[in-house]
């Protein structure tokens, strides 16, 4: 899915909601544990209760591959019952040398067609190129993530005067492009926004922590929306586990739904819809 | 396995060899293909080539998981099939926040079993502290690695003086100890070795980048050895894909038994052995 395509999906749906499918083992709803894939039973209840307020599907694979080989099944699985018109995001934080970044973009983008990777910049530029030769698919890389871990190397100053995640965030936008490249930026540091902005003001950001982690969505649109809304809002836990009972697929679209109803009242308010 | 038990592997073997399973399909040896399960065979047969001359093996997990699920299962049964005394390396590069690093760990350390995990330190503590709360398991931080890219982050100057993989190493060596903690230092910057040392004289250090990369042994062990050895040498392409005839298995292990014999005149020139 290209860029536009993405745009037009926002304003048609007035929603820029990406639904984190974390789906825990642990934390399934026990009536589910007796059949045969259990995560991939829970993903189709929550994907056919909020395929239509939500742009983005966000499976985080540790979730899958804690499961061994038959969770990566059910992984795959998964991606293939997600409507084509919504963009799906396989967050792995990948990156290797260039040759096997290479096999992980073509595990990701082949075997499990997905249209974006999360990937880790630590490696450096032949660590992401080799996702970008995709055409049609996207890179999504740590710029400043949520953690309570990020101020260890994110934040600290560089001698350029910059911050490391600020130098992350210049080096890799000339990686790719804004037509080819996102970065997750966490909610918790909504004021940081403003200045990111400055940094690479076409890029699309995947933004998570907002909900189980405390993250704004005001804030976050605030400082941090271009003129193609330019985010794509996470939100895992607090939606796919909002109950633990068989209702399990209405409640989880009531807080996607109301996620959603904030967005189109943003969006409605800046005249984009 | 703990690290005087790694280290008396080292004296009995004369060796701190690492070989990399990085079983790509499309290298492996054509005769194999028609097998049930390719990789896996493969994988035998380099390990039963060389299983008395190394101290460890370290599957890259991206060439499994480009296979999809099924590439994730000939893993398991390649690590299974790996004798007991010697050390198991998941090369993943894995790194996520908290709860989700807890999984990670659970997948490789109770699915696959393996001793060790490499991980990206960009996300900081708590994406590699679930890593260090199983007990005789290690972590394998990424500090210095061998690629091109590593010049565009690891390599700055932060305004303390030091540089960015300088700074990660003396952070990240305060997650755990020297008994559960290694770093990646790659060995085509066997100058920056002498360094590093003191930043960390204790830790082992995973050294890739010998053969295909074009790193020399010979340097890497006069600036980054230590009293308990604290190297594992790794080398993949260059031992695995050394014949694609018939002959594989014995063509891999000529060039594991001369990477070898260098070592065992490094440990007796030091008089280790």
């Amino acid at each position: 899915m290209n860029r536009s395509d993405l745009f037009q999906q926002i304003l048609k749906k007035q929603s820029f909601l990406c639904v984190g499918l974390d789906s825990d083992w642990d934390r399934l709803p026990s009536h589910l544990k007796s059949l045969e894939d259990p995560i991939y039973e829970f993903n189709k209840v929550i994907i056919d209760a909020t395929k239509d307020l939500v742009v983005a599907y966000k499976p985080n694979t540790a979730f899958y591959e804690a499961m061994g080989p038959k969770g990566m099944a059910s992984l795959k699985k998964t991606i293939e019952y997600i409507p084509e018109d919504i963009f799906v995001i396989a967050d792995a934080k990948r990156g290797d040398i260039g040759n096997t970044s290479r096999l992980y973009a073509k595990s990701f983008f082949e075997q499990y067609a997905v249209d974006a990777i999360t990937v880790a910049p630590y490696m450096g530029s032949d660590s992401v190129k080799p996702f970008l030769e995709y055409d049609g698919k996207w890179v999504i890389i740590l710029g400043l993530t949520s953690n309570g871990g990020s101020k260890d190397f994110q934040t600290l100053e560089l001698q350029n005067g910059h911050k490391v995640y600020e130098t992350v965030l210049s080096t890799a936008a000339t990686y790719g492009s804004a037509d080819d490249t996102m970065f997750v930026i966490g909610a918790t540091k909504a004021e940081y926004f403003e200045n990111i902005r400055k940094i690479t003001p076409d890029h699309f950001y995947l933004v998570p922590g907002v909900g189980a982690q405390g993250g704004s969505l005001e804030d976050v649109c605030k400082y941090g929306m271009n003129d193609q809304v330019g985010l794509l809002v996470n939100s895992s836990r607090s939606i796919i586990f909002a109950s633990d009972g068989a209702n399990f697929g209405e409640a989880s679209r009531d807080k996607a739904k109301a996620l959603q109803q904030t967005m189109a009242s943003i969006l409605q308010a800046r005249g984009m819809v």
